[in-house]
């Protein structure tokens, strides 16, 4: 009988066909993340052809190394559950592994098919960003070579920089959205307070993508006078450029709120922060790593002279759980779900993925990618989302991201703070 | 009649000798800041002594220059004070202005004067934290002086710092509070999902009282495994022993959370940064603002090797009202209603002080401080509620901090970010 308290009336007959679920989550944390873990979970405790839930812990690591855990009792009940949805980063671990290519070396694939074998896994979901689905196209292909066909393998995205191809969006990403338009609503209060000319950029998550630095304009939606430039990674950022548009702000109003990409490059297509760093490494003998708006504080500073300010938003965007978004929550648990269904229904090799049928109303459905899509591939802000000037986002912007940071949901707090998960 | 709807019925006889009552707000922003301006408006819409109720912008400095806002009309709803109470920052604006002495210069002293006779203001609240009270000690101090018995200036505390005297917290610290208890809960699910070795340095505020750094300790009631170690600007900071305390947590656990206040200072009393910048004024021909754990991050990367990270909580810490804590928007809003009630009783050269009574249960009562005893002082940690060894807080801590956030409010949003009031 499943442990799940009261899901199943009376002893059903056991199959003889019932296999193991295998679920792991690799990358980096988000607040979704175990959103995600949660309905992997909740599909197999519901399911008459799932006997035991493990959890791999360190992802591919915990694999390779055997580290599993018995998930079917811990995870049993809701009020856990709940727990487990307002917990932010992996549940179960992560790792950043990815699999040598099986040409060089089987090794890796025969230590997985074997623990495979051990714990008589037959679907095994892996939650992640690019290189789990790297991870996930290698172990399926493998499979596939190896005519090993009753163990399915699907990819449930997750990344808080929204950068994975062939998904209208990743879960993760809109409650880091959530808490970056939020966090710039409230500096924006904070910077206006002294009527004294005041510089502040605020430096948001993405090396690569800049739809988290987008996310910075939902505050103005209500009002909130800020961010007032917006400098996303996708467009060269020229430093004199960024000077006059400073300047002209300037003149409209005495407190300027900027947004700016970690992963802003000059023209000549390398990060900003690489000349400091050079410098540094120069004068002290090593590489000091300053950020983005450091570098551009500084700047400012030295070419303006009012009252400068940076700050880093640093790990409070992927982790602040308390204030997710309802909307990412509830895809990210839907995604587990149907990550599950379709593996236990014989599906591989494939990766869950949202399509957008509707943006006012906002509707979705989920669709399954051929992981040889996914792997390996970026997908950053549309050039036609910036607009021209190349220091803001556009209305088709704001359309695309507003959805994905709706609703609030209950956070149980003890002790003033919010309750957390630990599974070990 | 008062503007306030429902709040009078009919049309009472004007009394002779109303008068009008002054708000403003100055210092830094915190989260409870607008919670004692609207205790203040609700008592004098309340209260039929008062006509008008008068805000200046920018503090003092917008008493000096006479720009005053009415706020009878404009906050006489409930939905538009609930609001109020979930914005950030000061509403009215803010300044940082201590005014002259009155031996050197009357000039400021009789412009203030000369305003509040202009707007027959028999009251002034002035909110804010220990410059703020300078001011209210300088100007009814004045009063006094100059025989002017019909102006009555109270004081209302406010500082996230949590470092006036004579009052057992202030308004705006238990908001902080829970946002940093609330964050380093969040993050020690962060920096806990990889099993490699890397340590994390957060820095919080506070240049030289280490009250806010001690909340971090507050999420390990729940079982969050962080912080491993905390370090206040009360006790001297060496690097030495700070390297072997870090030493031995990396031999118990692989992920290490470290909490420091932006204002360590060595053994020479000197800020720990202040030899860094002036490295860097050296190389780079101006000073380079580091913080202190950018300070520690480069030293630990170069003695210990493994991935360091340093996070600074800045501005959010003091803005981030989402997730204020109930108790703390309690006070503060009773804080501003005691303020203008005792002024109105005919009050002035106090400060409004919170005495805690009880614990365990938390109890409190409002006292009034003589200002004289407040101005210009600083309530440090004492140096019993600090470990021996300096890298934790005691069990006194604790009890002390953990009534300050308690409780959690219901925070309007739209367009999934939370509202905010701007009154100009």
């Amino acid at each position: 009988m499943k442990s799940r308290k009261g899901s199943i009336i009376g002893e059903p007959e056991r199959r003889h066909n019932m296999k193991n679920l295998l679920v792991a989550q690799s990358g980096g944390p988000s607040a979704a993340i175990n959103a995600t873990l949660c309905g992997v979970v909740e599909k197999g405790l519901a399911d008459q052809n799932i006997d035991r839930i493990y959890g791999a812990k360190n992802g591919i690591m915990g694999v390779l190394s055997g580290k599993l855990i018995e998930l079917n009792d811990i995870l049993s009940d809701p009020e856990t559950l709940q727990l487990l949805c307002q917990t932010p980063s992996s549940a179960l671990g992560s790792c950043r592994m990815k699999l040598s290519s099986w040409e060089e070396n089987t090794f890796e694939y025969d230590k997985i098919i074997e623990v495979f074998r051990q714990y008589n896994i037959g679907y095994f979901i892996y939650i992640g960003g690019n290189d789990s689905m790297d991870t996930v196209y290698k172990l399926s292909e493998y499979c596939r070579m190896k005519h090993i066909d009753d163990i399915h393998i699907i990819g449930a995205p997750k990344t808080i920089d929204n950068d994975l191809v062939e998904t209208d969006h990743c879960p993760g990403f809109g409650s880091a959205a959530k808490y970056i338009a939020t966090t710039f609503s409230e500096i924006a209060c904070d910077c206006n307070v002294y009527a004294l000319p005041a510089i502040t950029i605020v430096e948001v998550m993405g090396r690569d993508a800049g739809w988290l630095t987008a996310a910075s304009a939902l505050g103005r939606l209500n009002g909130d006078p800020a961010p007032d430039l917006i400098y996303l990674c996708e467009r060269p950022f020229s430093v004199d450029q960024f000077l006059d548009d400073v300047r002209a702000k300037m003149a409209e109003k005495h407190a300027v709120i900027i947004a700016v990409s970690e992963g802003l490059k000059n023209e000549e297509g390398d990060y900003l922060t690489d000349a400091l760093q050079n410098r540094a490494a120069d004068a002290f003998g090593h590489k000091i790593l300053a950020g983005a708006s450091r570098y551009l504080e500084e700047i400012l500073r030295h070419e303006i002279g009012c009252k400068v300010r940076s700050v880093e938003l640093n790990l409070m965007q992927r982790c602040a759980s308390h204030v997710a978004s309802a909307a990412d929550i509830y895809e990210a648990r839907f995604i587990g779900m149907a990550a599950a269904d379709y593996a236990i229904s014989g599906g591989t090799g494939k990766m869950v993925a949202l399509r957008r049928t509707s943006t006012k109303p906002y509707r979705f459905e989920v669709d399954f990618v051929d992981i040889t899509k996914i792997a390996n591939q970026v997908k950053t802000v549309p050039d036609e989302w910036i607009n021209e000037a190349g220091n803001d986002v556009t209305e088709e912007m704001i359309d695309y991201l507003l959805p994905l940071i709706q609703g609030e949901l209950p956070c149980t707090y003890h002790n003033g703070v919010p309750v957390h998960l630990r599974l070990y």
